[in-house]
Order: structure tokens, then C-alpha cells, then sequence
């Protein structure tokens, strides 16, 4: 199974692809970030994101994404113009008819290195590790849509496991 | 030219489409609200919200779209959910081709009553009045929605107009 991990953003979305059937022998496949101009319109950014988001999905053909929940101390332009971001990414993965679920940032903490207050250097560190990578994934954004692949394949894999071995 | 003033939400989304080519004749051609059910999961919803305004613009064909612009006091998941339904507005409108300007709820009281202290009421009132309308227009997302193609229509108005009217 495919699990794609979406970090939201407008101006950079990290994206992380791997697969995987149980938790132990997760593959990535890909990780990178998409990226729209500042200086472009945002009704012209969104579409760029839409569409970029689009020919992955075409390409990889996830069964599963993972997108980040937002949560915002203040209210900021820039809160607004990732909720956009993340609307349109929602719209687009509906349109491909992909499963969504969503995960908030302490359940992806907690999910990857146990530790709801770990950092992002413990939570690059950890999926280093999981995934055997020879260096840390970069950008963070992408590392951080990995991390969120995994914690889809984690609660995935729980409810695919067969009967015989949940005694 | 015709103007569809859009005030953006997931649960409702005010529409307001005018016609006019100066401030003097402005015409209301349709105004409503556009709704998801809170429900379904916000994917959905936000497909449904897409495809509902695809729908009016191609069947009324817009010149220009003026689209609110949010501000909110607290970060509250509302505020999340009506930020990511607007991206899915602005994606639509440009996938659509259709110009797109924005307009503060300063700008929109300022310029539709000369106060920018206006509440809702006398907003609907000033609407009702250059509309000329039999009764207020309702809801009260769709009269904002007028009000907005209105600014839209006052905007493009001064810059259209012929240049030996303007000494």
C-alpha cells in the first residue's frame, strides 16, 4: 500500500511518499516539496498547488494521504493563505477519490518517536531510521510528509492485521 | 458586466450576482447561499462547495469575482474551515478564468455606505436601496455577497470611465 504524507502550505507543501504493507518494512518512495511563487496572485498559487499536487497523485497513485491538521497561535496572513492551501489540497485529493485522514501534530509526535513534545531534529532523526535513509530527509517540510506516511501506515496497519496475531 | 460577489464559507457561502456597466444602473440578477452539510467530512464538503460554484459560473459566466477577505480574532476551527473553503473558491474562479479582486470588510462598508463603522442591518438597507429591491435581501451571507459584487462594480466603474467625464 501507498502512503502519501501531505505537510500543507502555499508557499511550500512537503510531500512524502512510501510504501508498505506492515509496520516493519515501510519503502520511501519519494519526498520533496511543492513550491508556488510569493509573488504570484494566490487564486494562480493554488492553482499551480492543485495541479502540481494532481500529477503526483496521477503518477503515484496513493491508496491512502495523511494531512496535516493546522492549529495557529495568532492569526496571520500567512494561517490564512496555508488553511487555503490546505483546502484546495483536500478538494484535490477528493477529486482523485483518495482516502483522507488527517493527523494532529502530537498524534504524529507521539506516533513516530513516543514523545508528544520531541522536536523537529528527534522527529527527522526518527525517520531517518524507520525509513534506513544514508541522511536526514530534507527539506523538513518533506520530512515532516514522510513522518506523516508513516503515522498512515501505523494506524493502518493496526486495523489490517489479522485476527490470528491480535491475541 | 457582471459582477458575483462571493462571501466565502464551508457551511455557507453568500453569492450575489449583479449586472451594471456604470454606478447608476446596477441590476441584482440572483443572489443565494451556497451549503454543505456540516456532517459530511470536510473533503466533501469541500468538493461540493467547488462543483456548486462551478456550476453558477458557467451559467450566469462572470466578468469579475470579488472575494471577501477574512480576518479572525481567534483561531478558533471555524475560522480554519471557512479559510480553507475560500482557497477552494479562488482555486474554482481561476480554473475558470474569471478575474478576481478582493475586498476588506472595510473597503465593503466604506464604499457601500460611506461608514466604515456600518453594521449589518444598514448594510442590507444601503443594498436593498441602490438595488432597488422590493425587501431586504436574504440571507444575510447573499446580501454581503451583493454588496460585494456592488464594490466590485464601483471599483471597475471609476476606472472605466471615459476620461472627459473625469475633469
Amino acid at each position: 500500500m501507498r502512503f502519501l504524507g501531505i505537510d500543507p502550505g502555499l508557499t511550500r507543501t512537503g510531500i512524502g511518499l512510501i510504501e508498505g504493507t506492515t509496520s516493519q518494512n515501510p519503502i520511501a518512495i519519494e519526498w520533496l516539496t511543492i513550491e508556488t511563487a510569493p509573488t504570484l496572485p494566490t487564486p494562480l498559487r493554488l492553482k499551480e498547488l492543485s495541479e502540481d499536487l494532481a500529477k503526483l497523485v496521477e503518477e503515484y497513485k496513493p491508496d491512502i494521504a495523511i494531512v496535516e491538521r493546522l492549529f495557529f497561535a495568532t492569526n496571520s496572513r500567512s494561517a490564512m493563505d496555508t488553511a487555503e492551501g490546505r483546502g484546495v489540497i483536500l478538494l484535490t485529493l477528493a477529486t482523485h477519490g483518495i482516502e483522507i485522514i488527517e493527523a494532529t501534530p502530537l498524534q504524529l509526535k507521539m506516533s513516530i518517536t513516543g514523545d508528544g513534545n520531541a522536536d523537529k531534529k528527534q522527529m527527522q532523526a526518527m525517520v531517518q531510521r524507520i525509513l534506513k535513509l544514508n541522511t536526514v530527509p530534507t527539506p523538513a517540510d518533506a520530512a515532516d510528509a514522510l513522518a506523516l506516511a508513516l503515522y498512515g501506515l501505523y494506524t493502518s496497519a493496526s486495523s489490517m492485521m489479522p485476527s490470528s496475531t491480535r491475541r
